[in-house]
């Protein structure tokens, strides 16, 4: 069946005009001034806006963690993704010590079997590099793995040394493939955590005390540095402050193929909110930061020094000790009430899916701070340029892959865990006022959400086999 | 007549697509794949680009100068520009002491009546700010007139002191207009040519250094911050070296209204031309500068310093003594040799209408410097934004004019005076070899260009009438 | 008679080291460990500091301003100078419209006449650069008068147009004298005041609404751009916020020979302070800015950014319609409430020559800010040598003048226009308590101030001979 | 016996005047005007510069490299330094892996035992680690030792990781020590060295392509951010280039305690030198950059974002298959030779202890690129500050040790190994003109070098016992 979208007004990362959308066989087959099309079911988009459905190129669907697990699976968050006007997404497969990247990957495939109602990708993780690991990589290729997450924290878990990422960074850029990283210095993180756990500093404060700005700083700079000496393109993940994004326009004007994303809580909160009672639900790492620092996010997004914006969701329940229903069910995690006492025990994350187009449009293009065509760029056609899914998804143009949401730029929602989709007993963004929202979501054609409707099919989601030799934006 | 072009590839300033484009009633009606229309003449782009035409903001066609003019009237000068791919312009209508805006603007659309072949739009001059001019401003916008150009310099012709360019300026802001500034230091330079001269210092590289660098520095931070203080959009023209760009980027890091232009010479040529025997075909205002300043204007075009390309199109004759035939007819003027012996009497200007997208593609795109979407965004998007004519020009796109060029990225050609179009006896770029050229440019869906064929009909060039309020690119 | 000082602790702009010092015929004759000498008076330092006395640049003693005079005289300015530390100063001989250098030289000479304690230099205003004036110049060398102000503000009053200040700057170069400057732009200032009356934007606040911090931006990079094309040495006088210290940063980053000062007003205050009842008291001009400026000017005096620490002393009497008692005498002078009603009708101007030891050394050097050697350097030292006095003035060494403050950094005092030694009926710093202060004060080895006693003799005072061909600090 | 040298000016980091000074026991005891002493030896220094002896605070004497040691041991390279003008140097205690530092000082200590004639002292550095080191630390302080040098670079040998690093930082921080930092990424350079051996790329120039100014850029931000985090003094030695500076100085930039020296050879020469035929001799760590970073160098040390020259002096003879004679005895030791067909294998460092005040004289004062204050302040009074030997040491003063250097500004030499006082069989600068020598250099007033006689005494000179908490400069 052919859906053809009138009077609506389009916006690319570059254009903004008024014309009709055919849709046919999952993609845009036709964009023109009236446009007709016998049999197609007409949608009248007459004073909303097509956008191209939001690529979030960093979420942790049931992720395990210290001893529980993510909250949402491949189908609350699929949902929650929808409703937040975002279509496609790449989550991280993590490869455990010990273990191959195809068993990584088999696993991680295994959890969105039957379940993924939205087109999804994935990173790999590699925590233990080993000689067949490293010989290894090129077969992720194979599979549409086109991208590699690697890790400078969490010492003896996830943090490599500086040699491994070194001989990975060669590897990735002679096969083409993006190197992700999460930028802070474990050895100065882990030494902190111990020696605050041993002086009774147990507060949820000293989760931000713990992870000083200056350890994410100079590890940025340090991965910057490693892809220039090895010409591997990087994408730094949940940058935070300015002192980090400094380092990446350091490199940015030195012509090295590196580039970064921030995540939506780093726009709108400060590590004041860990002082709160349950500050617990602001812990993720690298952690918040200040007000000058949301400040110039906003401003290093709308100006080019950030390419991108992820959502690092990575939900766990405030209080895992009750049961939380959800489409009717109940259910139970351990969560954030592990650290309670304790914060270098509390759970890291927070979710976000869902709320990153949202909050970005009423906060940044409401406000100003972003015009329509950079918030498409930043949500959309970047993410799907740099992690090779482009022109398939991230934008509108005819042969592109119907992934349409048609926004409606005077809708009004308030803000609460009680409404919201992700299998989470709260949000951080609880109360707050949004101007502008999704009316209809498609994915591939298929109406996914219209309104509060929910009519995603748990199987229907796609994987996305990605191709390398993306560009540097 | 509808045209269906089939098998080309999209560019635009975000987006590569491979799509086919119709066209009907001069605008582009569809673009879809596998587009068929009954009765279309259809033109096969296989292997070929689809670019926006291009648009020049900043051309100086049948200027008086000295004693003398230039020498390319709405006719040739469009036919060249045709030839390079670029199918708007915006001149300059340049106030006279003493008479009302509306004169000069009169006289100036004049000069397009039954010549011009290409669309086109005008900037207006002010040399003289009487309290009545201040009042005529606002008229301006009922003739589509939505800029607004000032000198820092040429003290007692052109230069307004900084009282009168705040008042200026204020109305602007008031209007939404935007303001274009030659920004140069006059005082300075005037006192260094009489210096010169008097001291016999009278070859032709006296022009640099009678322009330092520092004067154009000094006059662009003292522009960007009376737009900061007024409010007033800005855009400062032919910017030439790294210094001049740094005070753009310290206004637009603070939030300033405020946007720059170079030019193609600026990034092809060094002070050092100037000693060359024929050194009087690279003398402009602001100067050439250093190799330092060409490498540091294409990485500031590609970063996003810098947001438009113009081109400061004002050719003279090199030797005016002798009639230069153009299409059969002689043409003689006096020119560059006015000024054999004394720098100061040299006509200022050089062609570039023609030149600007074809260099830019050979040297920019081929060579790596800028991808072919920030093509298409400095060499159309963005001057279509910033001067109030998009969508209607600058992107490809349903509902748009169909200004468009197929360009064939594997064509070849040597540039050369004798070849080329401009009413010129010289080309800056002689002997230069291009990749990558106009094969077919449409006008409003009317084909101008084919090859080395030539279809323009004078008159057939359409005046742009410009909407206020423009974007802050 | 000869004077040795003993177990003080010596403080140069580089060193710190304890010593005697020996003063004989007015110089200092010897420094030395365990010095004796039969007959000379022995004053003990134990546990004090030894300073050179301090130098002011930047003064206005019994300057006419508006309708009225600055309250300050050369006997009641110097006296308070002492009670500050400071032993030399550089006042402004201004040339009014049609009168020679000389003339306004000689008008300034005699107003120090039979009152000046302290040693005295004066810069060189030119308001009215006619032919016969650049010719006059060269004859200020003999007169010792090494430096010339210019003003690029006050419109018809002591503004000068750029090609004044271009052609005044290369005989500056060629003589090698320093070029003090009045940075901000006096168009734009001109303009908004007239703006603000008009509008009846009475209130004192719109006194530094009227004079914008891009306004002495720009005219900062303005004349450091003059400074580099001509070669000459300049000294941007009392700057006041970041933005405008970022442009003597860019001309010195890049070789040129430029150099600046604020003044401890800036470093205290902010706008805020024009909105009290009594915000008369903080105008001058250029106006306070914000408390990110206090911090950052702490931070330029401190890396070395900004050489220099003069005041603008120009004081007003707060309520000039009731008399000042002063050495028992009544003093009356129109004074700040002349601009009851209207800002603009404000005089311009207050103290500082007693404040800016006491002040920078309580708040710097105590708190951290600056080092003693750095306080040191930008009160005397730098100020010294930028204007051709050193070594006689502005260190402690062998050879010098007596100059020298010892300086109890335990001893404190609440500032109070009670008890301070300026002829003003206010203080800005009122109610600041200080730690550190002048325990004795020696000019040339003449003692003047003692604890409170106060020993100058009025007229004993010198006038300083200055070198030209200074270096660049 | 007393001296009193007539005459002379004396230049100290902020002073230049003409005085005389007498010195008594080892020490200034008097600067005067006119001083006499009966019985003192009156040395005439009319026309000459007093400058205070230099203090060398990075060399290697007598070091262990490969397998073999580096030439000067601590008679030569005390006679090399005197002759150039330098009177204190620090050398380096090395911890080998498993000994304490108490073991690896006193294996230093008697290094210097009856050879050494000028003043010496000594930073431990930690290359292992343990807990027991962690606690030996702050016995140091009573031996005088107050800096710890760490290594990023040299993997398996003196790397340390950041986790110790830290630990180490912490500790310097509470006991008011300075860290002295190699900066260079270890991993990224043993990955490269292996991978270019491997790649029989064994030419010389392959040493500096092993060490890319990234692996050095990032790890001195590194090292930075672990100052700021821990609150330690940090000192990064041989800094290489402009990218590796604008670290430190955005550290500095933000309040961080570091500083930073460069060394004569990053400031003549060009990676360029690897590629002739004895390049080797060009061979140490980091290595050479580019002739931009030479002229940024000295930018740098004059604007005062360097600290300090040392030299990092550490000859090997070039052709140790042959023997040297050094004052009339054969010398002979392996030297660069064992790298002949491969780079990896040459032992890295030259020489430097004699050259850095001549070179630094003769083309940075003399040129224009330093002034005579600036040279003192970066040779000798910061050095002496940072590291906690001031005023006794760095400064002409009355009370500092009488280390005093007569320079001869109008004296000339041409640079040879033939004549120089180094025992290596080379000089870096063979051939090179130098204008300004000591005529006289005195260590606590004993004469060591007069012309080019020589007076030292082995076993004269006296090891420094120095002081914590030195001052941030």
């Amino acid at each position: 069946m052919s859906i053809l979208i009138k009077g609506g007004t389009i916006i690319t990362a570059a254009d903004t005009y008024a014309a009709d959308v055919l849709i046919e066989n999952e993609k845009i087959s036709q964009i023109g001034t009236d446009l007709a099309r016998e049999g197609a079911q007409v949608v009248d988009a007459g004073g909303k806006l097509l956008l191209p459905g939001g690529i979030d190129v960093h979420t942790h669907l049931s992720l395990p963690f210290f001893s529980t697990i993510s909250s949402d699976d491949f189908y609350t968050g699929h949902k929650a993704a929808a409703f937040g006007g975002t279509t496609s997404h790449i989550d991280f497969a993590t490869q455990r010590k010990g273990e191959t990247l195809k068993i990584a990957l088999d696993r991680w495939l295994k959890k969105a079997e039957g379940k993924a109602v939205i087109d999804h990708a994935v990173h790999m993780s590699i925590t233990d590099l080993r000689p067949d690991i490293l010989d290894e990589i090129p077969s992720m290729l194979d599979a549409g793995v086109t991208s590699i997450k690697l890790f400078m924290s969490y010492v003896n878990v996830y943090m490599l040394d500086d040699g491994d990422i070194f001989k990975i960074m060669e590897k990735a850029a002679e096969l083409g493939m993006v190197v992700l990283m999460h930028a802070e210095n474990g050895y100065v993180i882990d030494s902190l955590i111990k020696q605050n756990v041993a002086a009774g500093n147990l507060a949820t404060e000293f989760h931000a005390k713990s992870h000083p700005a200056w350890a994410e700083t100079e590890a940025t700079l340090r991965a910057v540095a490693l892809a220039g000496i090895t010409g591997a393109s990087l994408y730094v993940v949940h940058m935070t402050c300015e002192e980090v994004v400094d380092q990446l326009r350091y490199g940015r004007e030195r012509g090295l193929p590196v580039m970064g994303e921030t995540c939506p809580q780093y726009l709108f909160f400060t590590e004041d909110e860990l002082r709160r009672p349950d500050g617990a639900k602001w812990v993720f790492s690298p952690p918040l930061r200040t007000k000058k620092d949301n400040d110039y996010l906003w401003r290093a997004l709308a100006e080019g020094h950030l390419q991108s914006v992820g959502t690092d969701h990575c939900p766990f329940l405030f209080d895992g000790t009750k049961p939380l229903m959800y489409e009717g069910e109940p259910y139970q995690m351990p969560g954030k009430e592990m650290g309670a006492g304790d914060f270098s025990k509390i759970p890291n994350g927070t979710h976000g899916i869902e709320d990153r187009m949202l909050m970005l449009w009423s906060y940044g293009v409401r406000q100003g701070r972003l015009s329509p065509n950079r918030f498409v760029e930043v949500t959309a056609t970047n993410p799907a340029k740099i992690f090779g899914m482009y022109p398939k998804k991230g934008t509108i143009a005819a042969g592109s892959d119907a992934d349409i949401v048609i926004w409606d730029p005077e809708a009004t929602k308030t803000v609460s865990w009680k409404t919201h989709h992700s299998r989470t007993d709260f949000n951080i963004y609880e109360g707050t006022e949004l101007v502008g929202l999704p009316e209809k979501v498609y994915v591939r054609g298929t109406l996914l959400v219209d309104g509060e409707e929910w009519y995603g099919k748990p199987g229907s989601g796609r994987y996305l086999h990605r191709t390398p030799f993306a560009p540097i934006i």
